[in-house]
Parts: structure tokens; sequence; C-alpha cells
């Protein structure tokens, strides 16, 4: 059979996950990973360990791939343009991927096509960011202050974000050298997610809306549907994932995070091209989980059904504890209800890190949520009944 | 963490399956293949090529090992015994894998616990066929003919089975040298099986139990749950697999094969100590697949809820046709039916070679039959509309 190979550039748990979306289709997957031992390395056969920076390592791995993906945003824009000259397809390509790269692009282009965001701009220096602010304090009380600071490019789960109070505050995000994107910090309601996928030939599919639910800048809980979000709005926030889509040219799984305001409007928190913590649910959730879609889209062929399969599905993600070895709290979890879906990523356990998460469905929210918490809280070691 | 390593032993699909589950469980996994390229070794990151019939292969396999665990039932017992000896715990172990080895140790020992099997004995030669007939035409019409001669070791898939009308046909079964197991042939209304997973601390659970559809001594189609068959008669033959896997110390996945007959009872038609081809609708159709279930158990880990997830699943099996690329039918077929549910297990086409399958489920079985019937037959080449 011709079933072609999927390069997977990164080996962390989007990897691995993908991988196992990618058994059952029959597609044979290739990973360049950093070491043996990172979390997709380990359940992957072809493994090539080398630097994504690296121009020369990317090249030969990327032969023998039909096409090229990605488990992060961090390889060089550069690179990929290198391998699209060399004729393997990168998805998404380089072009798209820029606007997850860089929150810069990203905030220019979607004002330019209309889809709201934050008020924002670059910033040059802790004055600047106090002249920002007073703009946003025209016409109403307080100095606009507090803002959030962003480094273009590198950050991520609330690494490279500051909320300043003070122009005082505000000289620790430019000691990077990186430009800084100052925002508006937004008075939001909630979080929210729109997850789309598209292919090349421009077919597309949006998952239900989710509420996502932040702990200290990390992703803790994500239910989907969003609880509440009435049927317009959900549309509405659908559509706009699309258009970013359509617009940017993204191939594969699209993230788009959104803050719900108080007033009923989204805007746009940050984009993420690739499968993404938000979709996680899918995998036990959705008729066609985001990992298997992001093989389908990238690959051109026909995309998955992305209906939900229970009326609710949560997913809490397991950071690490204090407790290096979770095997007892798993057996325990596992135990406790006999329906939990675990999903572990064997990483070490390191306090405060994303070791996996669980997922929970069913009819009556109350009782998912509480059976998701729990599950995630005793693997942490935060809940010990 | 530390999560244990499983060994599976033999590299089929129903390996390729197995590490699938584990993935999401955090398990790793190491696999001892005939070939590089054997279905499970495309996929698994920890792969020995080696013969499992060679003990210090088996031997030098097993360390590092938590649990040995197998693809097929050709592993010989007296290897599993020195393994046991070497203190790795084999899951099934040999003295209950016999029973899905031998075939005329199965029969004498099911019998024996009572269990109602096809009337049946070991024959020495076509003589003695013909006499084992005559037993069985007393006090009826007719020679007692056909009768279904089987080599006790070694066949599969209708491979070592023979339907034979008259001691003149039954020369064929003898030429092995192997011992051969005569049996009435049933005059069945339909085949059902009765799947369990069973733990070392004994915990069992018990799936739907489902209508297999053969078509030429293979498996062609499952219905999960058998339609129309009454509650009580589900129940008592979820409890008759259950007792065989409690009374043969099964550990893992049992499948009991079984044949209603038009007055309904049933009668065990064969055992298998493995995930099963009439389990694969789980993966998509119930809320712990069987491949789940099976990694829990020989870990003895607490199983996982073996309900359907719809009223109806149904798993059709994806033969090689003559057209060795499958690829082109796959995307149509993907097209077609987005909910569609495929399985490839990465082998190269042969005519009439199980290479895959398709599951669908939903509430009207008519739908949900023909989608997986059409698919199964696009993918073979055998519908091309």
């Amino acid at each position: 059979m011709t079933f072609p190979v999927v390069g997977m550039v990164g080996g962390g748990q989007l990897a691995r996950m993908t991988h196992e979306a990618g058994i059952p289709l029959g597609i044979k997957f290739k990973l360049l990973s950093d070491t043996p031992q990172d979390s997709a390395a380990q359940v992957v056969g072809d493994v090539v360990v080398g630097d994504y920076r690296d121009l020369d390592t990317l090249r030969s791995f990327a032969r023998g791939c039909d096409v090229i993906t990605f488990d992060h945003e961090h390889v060089p824009t550069e690179h990929l343009r290198a391998l699209e000259a060399d004729g393997i397809p990168v998805r998404p390509g380089p072009d798209a991927l820029v606007h997850a790269q860089d929150k810069g692009v990203m905030r220019e282009r979607l004002t330019a096509i209309g889809v709201p965001c934050p008020r924002h701009r670059i910033v040059r220096d802790p004055a600047d960011v106090a002249a920002f602010a007073a703009e946003g304090a025209e016409g109403a009380p307080g100095d606009g202050f507090p803002v959030v600071l962003k480094t273009v490019r590198g950050g991520y789960d609330g690494k490279g974000v500051w909320v300043v109070r003070s122009a005082a505050e505000a000289a620790e995000p430019f000691k990077a050298g990186v430009p800084v994107l100052a925002e508006e910090k937004v008075d939001f309601a909630r979080e929210l997610a729109a997850n789309v996928v598209r292919s090349p030939h421009g077919q597309a599919v949006a998952y239900p809306v989710v509420e996502s639910i932040q702990v200290d800048g990390v992703c803790d809980t994500v239910i989907a549907p969003a609880p509440g979000l009435d049927e317009n709005a959900a549309v509405r926030a659908q559509e706009l994932a699309l258009t970013v889509a359509h617009e940017l040219g993204v191939v594969g799984h699209l993230a788009v995070e959104l803050f719900e305001t108080k007033d009923g409007r989204v805007l746009v928190n940050e984009l993420a091209m690739r499968p993404h913590n938000s979709g996680h649910w899918t995998q036990d959730g959705a008729v066609t989980s985001q990992f298997a879609n992001h093989v389908r889209a990238v690959l051109d062929l026909p995309l998955g059904d992305p209906r939900p399969r229970a009326p609710w599905t949560v997913m809490a993600n397991v950071l690490g504890g204090d407790y290096p070895d979770m095997y007892a709290a798993y057996l325990h979890c596992m135990a406790r209800d006999p329906q939990l879906k675990i999903h572990m990523y064997g990483k070490d356990v390191k306090p405060g890190r994303k070791v996996g998460h669980v997922n929970t469905y069913g009819d009556d929210l109350a009782d998912v949520r509480e059976r998701a918490a729990h599950a995630a809280g005793y693997l942490r070691g935060t809940i010990t009944e």
C-alpha cells in the first residue's frame, strides 16, 4: 500500500497523541525528537534524535517524509521555507505558522481582516508601556493599568507573559531583546476556545466551542461544549475560527483561544496551529479526535466528523505534584471510576509540569466535572481521599 | 514514574492495536516480532526481532519486561513455563493458555466443568471418523456425516479445519501427524461471541454478546449487541464466558466463540485468550476497548467499563482484494462517511488477507450495517460505487 509517511517535528505529548491517532489510519509516522526519552519518542518506531533548529538535520529528516508537521511552533520560519523549496510539503506552511510564532504579526493580521482583538501595539520601553496604558485610559477612570506585556516570540503556558501595574514594573519583558507587545488586560467573563481543522483543498470542520479554565496561567479544565453559551454566540465563534483558518491559510488543527467579555463579545487571545490542550477532550468526546483530523488534514484526506459523542465531556490536566511516582494514584483512579479515560505522557513528574490529562463524559455536567477534577487532583496529590 | 513495561510476543495487528491502547495508559511496550515489517513492529518503539520458538530469544526479550503477553497462541507451553520459572509473570499463564492452544485439551476441560460443547472426541484415522459419525447417527436419520475435523493445534481462520462427508474424505487432516479432533457439525442458527476480561486478582468484566458472521470460514462482520438476542440468553452467555475465564484461570481478554442452536441453546465453538476479532468493535463502540482492558488485566490494574457507547456498533473486516494500493479507496470511504472509523494494519495487500477493519455505530442498525459493509467492500474492491 502507498500509505504516506508523516514527519513530525518535536517529541512532546502532542506528537505522542498524534502518533496514537495515526496508527488506526495506517499512516506511517517519523519523529524528529530532541532526545530518545521525549514523550513521543518512547512510543514511535521511527525516531530521529536531532535539533530542529539545525537546517541540515531537518533536511535529512524530511527525506522520506511525504509531509512535515509539528508538535510545537518553534522551527525557524526560514528553515520551513528551505524545506518547501526542497519540495517537501510543510503543513501548516510558514506563511500561516508565523501567525502562531509571532504575536505581533498575529495581532496585525487579525486586525487587518476584522477579527476582534484586545487593544494592542508593539512597545519600545517602560515609558512607552505607560503611554500605551494612558491611551487606553482616555475618557475612562484610572491610569489604564494593568497592561499585559508579551514577548512576541517564545512564550507558552504563561511564560513570556507579564501583567504590569505601572511603568516601574515593566522592565523585565524588555531584557530578552525580543520585541514586546502590549495588550489591554481584558476584564473577561471567561475563556473559550474555538477549534477547527482545515485541509489544503479547503475543507474545514469546527468542533463545539469549549470553555477553558486556567489556573496560574496554565489550562486546568476544559468543558465541551461551553456551558450556557448561546447557540448564536457559539456559531459566531466557530465562524471566526474558520475565517482565521481560511484567511491565514492554516492547514491542520487551529486552536483559537478567546476571551468572552462580560457583555458577550469575543476577542481573540492566542492562536495555536497544531493539536491543542483545549482539544484533548475530543479523544474520548468527539467522533473524530483533533489528532486524527490533524493527520487527515496535513495529508489532504477528507476530514472526520467533529461532533460530540456525549452531552458533556470534561478534560482536566494532570500536573506533577510532590510525589514522583503516580502509579499507585493511577491505580486508585481506575478503581474509583471505571469510565475514566486517562492519558499519560510518559514524562518524569516535576511539580507543576503537565504529565497527562483525564477525560470524562456523560449526561450530568456536575458529575462529569467532579469525576475529572477528582482524578486530576488525586493524581497530582492534592486530593488524597 | 514506575510505569511498567509490557512485553508482547508477536507482531501482528493485535499487538499493533494493543500498543495503540497502551499509549494513553502510559504503559511502555516492548515487542518481540518475527520481522521489522510486521504490523506492530512498524509502530512500536522498542522492537526485538527474533523467533518466539527459541527459548533463549524469549528469555533475553523478557528481561526488562514486567509481564509477558501475546499476540497469538503459538508460543510453546514449555517455554512459557521456563519464563515463569525465571520469575517473569506470563499472562495468560501456560495452564490457561493450553486450552486455547490445544482443542483437545479445551474440549475435555470444558466438558468436565459442565460447559456445553458440540459432541466430540479425538479420532485416530478415517475409519475412526466413520465410527464417530455413526455414534452420532444412533436413533437419527442419516449416517452421522458431515463431521468437522480439526487438528488440535495450529489452526486459525478456517485453516486446520475440514468438513468431511465420508471416511473417504477424511484422510487429509491426519497427514500433519497432529492429533485430530472430530466434532459434530452443529446445525446452528448463527454464531455469537461472548468476550470477557479477567485480572489476576479475579476482577472480571463482560462485554455485550455479539453476533459474528463468517464468510468462507473467516470473520466478516460483527454486530454489537447480537440483534434479537433475548436478555436472559445474553446474560447466560456472559456467565458462561465468565465461568470459563474463572475455571481456566484466564488472565486478560478471553473470546468465547459460540454456536446458537435453532432451539436457543449455546455451544462453545472456540476459545481465544487475547484480544480477538469479535472484540474489535469495542475500539469505537465501548467505553473501554478490549485492547485497553487486556493491558489493564495483564498488569493487574482495575478494569475499565465494558459498556457500549452506542445502541449499535458494527465491525466489518477489510480483506485484501485484487488491487495492492488501497489508498485511493480509503480516501473515498472517508469522504463518503465522515463518521467511519477505519483501522488499517499496515500490511501488504494480498487477496483474502485481513488488512484492516472498519467500525460504524449509531441508532439505526440497518444504516450502521450498510455503512460498514460498504466501506469494507469498497476497500476490498468488490463495491466500486
